[in-house]
């Protein structure tokens, strides 16, 4: 074994380095580090591409030969970080599952400063309200992504985008897009500012999402899983519309309209 | 207390009834009973005005007064269902929560033959094969409530919508929504007689969901989380489409492209 192949080795569950891993499933933890977990290859992949090295890669005993695994460690060393091997026991504390990922990585957060973004670098964008839901977050940040919005932009007292469950369901793209947080005040003054039409989306709105007209860049505004847009920020927007609700559901999961109303303001047809 | 507001009052964890209330968890007891569990007065109601009387009625010994339970109680009674009142223990360990729904119902499943359907009944219909995530069909369900679909139909090795984290996912149009399970073989032979399109999604897909020609009633078939649609049905379908996908991300979440999709089939503008 080379020097440059040395890595530490950890079997203890109680080492205060794995603790502190561990404790990244707190928020309290991850406001205070300024750190996330990422658990997998794949997405381990996705930052690698995107120029996002880990603070620290966690490789099981177990995990087998794969060049990308090659090129995380690689990358991992040249940004200065640490490379750890850890027993299949750690990986199941850590990930809290009994089928760990064999690889997690320990990432810095990236929030875009709302004065940073470029509202005409892409056709649309999202911003949410108040939204509760981790797994619906980090779904929408996937879809954001699929679409090609160019951000998503969190406003009010949002759940963690970068909360273990949430990132989990970005399927890797926590990297790819843009995320912001910032509070009403802030976003109804840049608001002002926004080039095309802010368009939000409320159940008791009478036009409905597709006969709207939403003039590039769109900026989709969704509101909280349980109340909606409020009225502060519905008056703000350019037009607010609704999913027609055709059945008996009197709404839909925040993440699956989110969804339609993305596709609804980025179709070429 | 007059004789018909008598009710069983139940406060052992291990009383039999209990235990085999709790035993609908598992995918094997809601089989051979035909039953399964909906939790909260918001579903409770919804089954009520679609005609669905609970087999059995569990009411928290907590449970504020309400009209709604009132009717409950009337309906079960009418329907010579149980009524049961039970402790906050019970609740939390039927429902496996901290903070458990303090009013749950046994309703009995309800499955759709396939030949029973008629297709022009509605303007689209959703087709899933081989879906594994059961918060992913009940968001499904839900979608398809919303989008006033004629029902879901579910082809091959599917995740049981009536298991319970599937049907909270429904948020109540489990009881809306007609639900079909068949096989792809009768599936096959049964979709030659649909009138209107058989629309695939796959990736590998050339022709974009919003391009495609969809002549109503749409089936919209949707494939695995993972592997997608089957070439087996993607073959039978009329036009296999793909939602644009523009950034990095490779695909969407299933329910999140069932919803563009059935959304996409349904548009009047």
């Amino acid at each position: 074994m080379s020097a440059r192949d040395e890595y530490r080795v950890i079997t203890s569950l109680t080492n205060d380095t794995i603790k502190s891993v561990r404790a990244l499933h707190m928020r309290k933890e991850r406001d205070l580090t300024g750190a996330f977990l990422a658990e997998g290859l794949k997405f381990i992949g996705e930052a690698l591409d995107l120029g996002r090295a880990p603070r620290m890669l966690l490789v099981g005993e177990e995990a087998r030969p794969h060049p990308l695994l090659d090129r995380a460690k690689a990358e991992t060393r040249k940004a200065g970080g640490d490379i750890i091997i850890v027993t299949h026991a750690i990986l199941e504390k850590i990930s809290r599952r009994d089928n760990p990922q064999t690889v997690l990585g320990v990432f810095d957060q990236a929030y875009a400063p709302l004065d940073s973004l470029d509202p005409a670098s892409a056709p649309c964008w999202v911003a949410l309200e108040q939204v509760r839901d981790p797994g619906n977050l980090g779904t929408i940040i996937r879809t954001a992504d699929a679409a090609g919005c160019g951000g998503v932009i969190l406003i009010g007292d949002c759940v963690d985008p970068y909360s273990v469950e949430a990132v989990r369901a970005t399927m890797g793209s926590v990297f790819a897009v843009s995320i912001t947080r910032t509070d009403p005040e802030a976003f109804l003054a840049w608001r002002k500012t926004w080039p095309g039409s802010v368009v939000g989306t409320r159940l008791d709105a009478t036009v409905s999402h597709r006969s709207a007209v939403m003039q590039k860049p769109s900026l989709i505004l969704m509101g909280n899983e349980q109340a909606g847009l409020t009225d502060q920020l519905a008056a703000a927007c350019d037009v607010n519309v609704k999913i027609p609700m055709r059945g008996r559901a009197d709404s839909l999961n925040l993440a699956i309209a989110t969804g339609i109303m993305v596709y609804a303001a980025t179709d070429e047809a």
